[in-house]
């Protein structure tokens, strides 16, 4: 045998384990917040497959995967870039780009990488394969509610100045874009999954403002002015992520801020088509797969429960306990399952969703966010 | 060196060109129609990795993928169900399931596969790891349009008999249920991207017909009766392919018969909302992933011709000519490129979906159905 034979051997050898799971398609990673690790978990199986440490602060952590889905980007509380190597479970690069920082997204082809800051604000890109800097885009500010749009564009908004950024990468250098008055200061948007309308979220008065990122020169739309939290004045126990708003059909499902409802609207006309009341205060509204259900998850203290809520009559027709602090859902992609984070109990739980039967339960560190594979071939997440 | 070291040496040996491959979430099969193959493509790199040969006749050939995208159920015109690896690039499993066949699906939980006959008749479902028959279910004629539904659900029609049939296959005995009088001579059907709207086409006479699958008990809904091939008694070159109508936003895009034009559709009334006259009858009508464009191909022998549909204005916003018979598109999952089989250039052409260019051409034997794995993450693809 051949000296570079053994030294694939060696290689192949110590990658054995790895090498059980060469198709990527179902697999996942779970967000373990309080040791600084991701939990990599195949959704087929049912089961936990590894432990990936060394990713730093990752309370509010979120990521990104490549088109092959084989690569994750995960965005650190603390500014770190971490790129995993999911069929290998190896950290295979880390660029620590800021002192705190608020998500990323990936651009279309999966080239560039795009992270959101507080401090410096701002937004970071970076080049999928090195992680080496390709343009640092300072604007004035923190920054929040990046999402990638169709076009190798990312879309941002500053806290500071109400102003929304569009980055056209597919242009050199990339063209940039201002949109002034999306109202005082945003906190948190989304874009819809056909890349078309972005929302925000504010913080500083009632109400959202809406972006058509279709219409040749943007301009910000005000949705549902005489709502929100100033309305009663009522404590918002955590604010709620609206990466979590779910588009059912023709209507959005927003969870309430400071309100224990979520809100319904139509995606055309922007306008409120219903309210539903539930147990708590919403954090993620989010709505499986085919659009039938929503399942709302709440803040402290009433953060145990799950409602499920159907979607062609608005009610709740379902609620249960999974356990203490419930802090994210995610379906399987074609939506006959759900995994649930329940951080206080350390486990993930694993639902049927349609007669609700538990499935199973995986021990995981403080697990938050749960992220599939398939994330990789949609817009916005 | 221990034994099954060795053993397993020789092993990864012989598969050394498969092992590179080991995120399969940007890969793809092109149907190679006249030579009983399949050829593995890679989307980021936009090149062609191998062939596999022996899947008997696949003329008018399709697949699906398993969930993990490792897994291709390829089936056959001669009723062949070939299982592929395409990690090992392999030939797994095959099955001659019946003497002539006409597409499938695999169910929401990826362990069932369900082929649809002409001859003899009905709908065969396999075990999706074993290729073993679990139920077979004669339907007194030939079966078209079969699809799966969310909740381990088939849907498929009856061409001579114009039933519907729902198989709920998350019950054991599978719970069946008919719904008569869906039209004369159904030819194929579609399910909607949520799996919430099924449609016929109907051969025999004009229109088409709609379940609601959402209802407790779906009933045929008459669907643009006055408009069909029987209106102007026109010569209809090749049959338009269901699985190609686009949803876009609040519209389904059809490809009318026997006219050289696209029908758009309220996906909620179901009422026509426009038509676009197109260069000649077209075949495959599909979406962007954003719903902005609709690319359309044509029959013979205007088939060396592609249009590019506006969704927003319903114009056409450009033409160009890949090559001669062009059969078949697929879009990249975020939509950002489009891949194009050009039989009878022996080539599959890939374009840039914003600027036009041609990026890349690959050959390819005969190509004709471009599918890509991230369809394992939808429903009715």
């Amino acid at each position: 045998m051949k000296p570079f034979a053994l030294a694939l051997v060696a290689a192949l050898w110590a990658g054995t384990a790895a090498a059980e799971t060469i198709a990527t398609g179902d697999l996942g990673l779970v967000i373990e917040r309080a040791t600084g690790s991701v939990l990599l978990v195949d959704q087929s199986d049912r089961a936990a497959l590894a432990r990936i440490e060394g990713l730093g602060d990752l309370s509010h952590a979120s990521l990104v995967y490549s088109p092959d889905e084989r690569f994750a980007y995960v965005f650190g509380r603390d500014g770190g870039l971490t790129k995993l190597d999911i069929t290998t479970r190896q950290i295979v690069g880390r660029v620590v780009q800021s002192g705190n920082a608020i998500g990323g997204a990936i651009s279309d082809d999966g080239r560039l990488v795009a992270v959101s800051n507080y401090e410096p604000g701002g937004v970071r890109v970076f080049d999928a394969d090195t992680l080496e800097m390709v343009a640092d885009l300072p604007t004035g500010g923190k920054t929040i509610g990046l999402v990638d749009a169709p076009g190798r564009r990312f879309v941002f908004t500053v806290w500071d100045t109400g102003e929304s950024w569009i980055a056209d990468f597919s242009q050199t250098p990339p063209q940039i874009t201002t949109i002034p008055g999306m109202g005082k200061n945003p906190y948190d948007a989304l874009i819809t999954g056909n890349g078309r309308t972005y929302i925000t979220g504010l913080f500083g008065e009632d109400g959202l403002t809406a972006l058509d990122l279709w219409s040749e020169a943007p301009e910000p739309i005000r949705v549902l002015p005489g709502y929100g939290r100033g309305e009663q004045e009522m404590p918002v126990y955590k604010m709620p992520h609206l990466e979590g708003w779910a588009l059912t059909g023709r209507e959005f499902v927003l969870p309430a801020v400071g309100h224990s409802q979520v809100l319904w609207i139509d995606a055309d006309t922007l306008t409120e088509t219903g309210r539903t009341q539930t147990y708590g205060q919403p954090v993620f509204a989010m709505a499986r797969p085919d659009g039938r259900q929503v399942w709302v998850n709440f803040a402290h203290p009433l953060n145990d429960t799950i409602q499920v809520i159907d979607t062609v009559t608005k009610e709740v027709i379902h609620e249960f306990k999974p356990g203490p602090a419930v802090l994210h859902m995610e379906f399987t992609p074609r939506g006959h399952e759900i995994w649930i984070s329940v951080r206080d109990a350390n486990r993930i739980m694993i639902y049927d969703t349609r007669t609700f039967e538990k499935l199973r339960e995986i021990e995981a560190e403080s697990p938050s966010g749960i992220f599939f594979t398939a994330r990789a071939h949609k817009t916005g997440l």
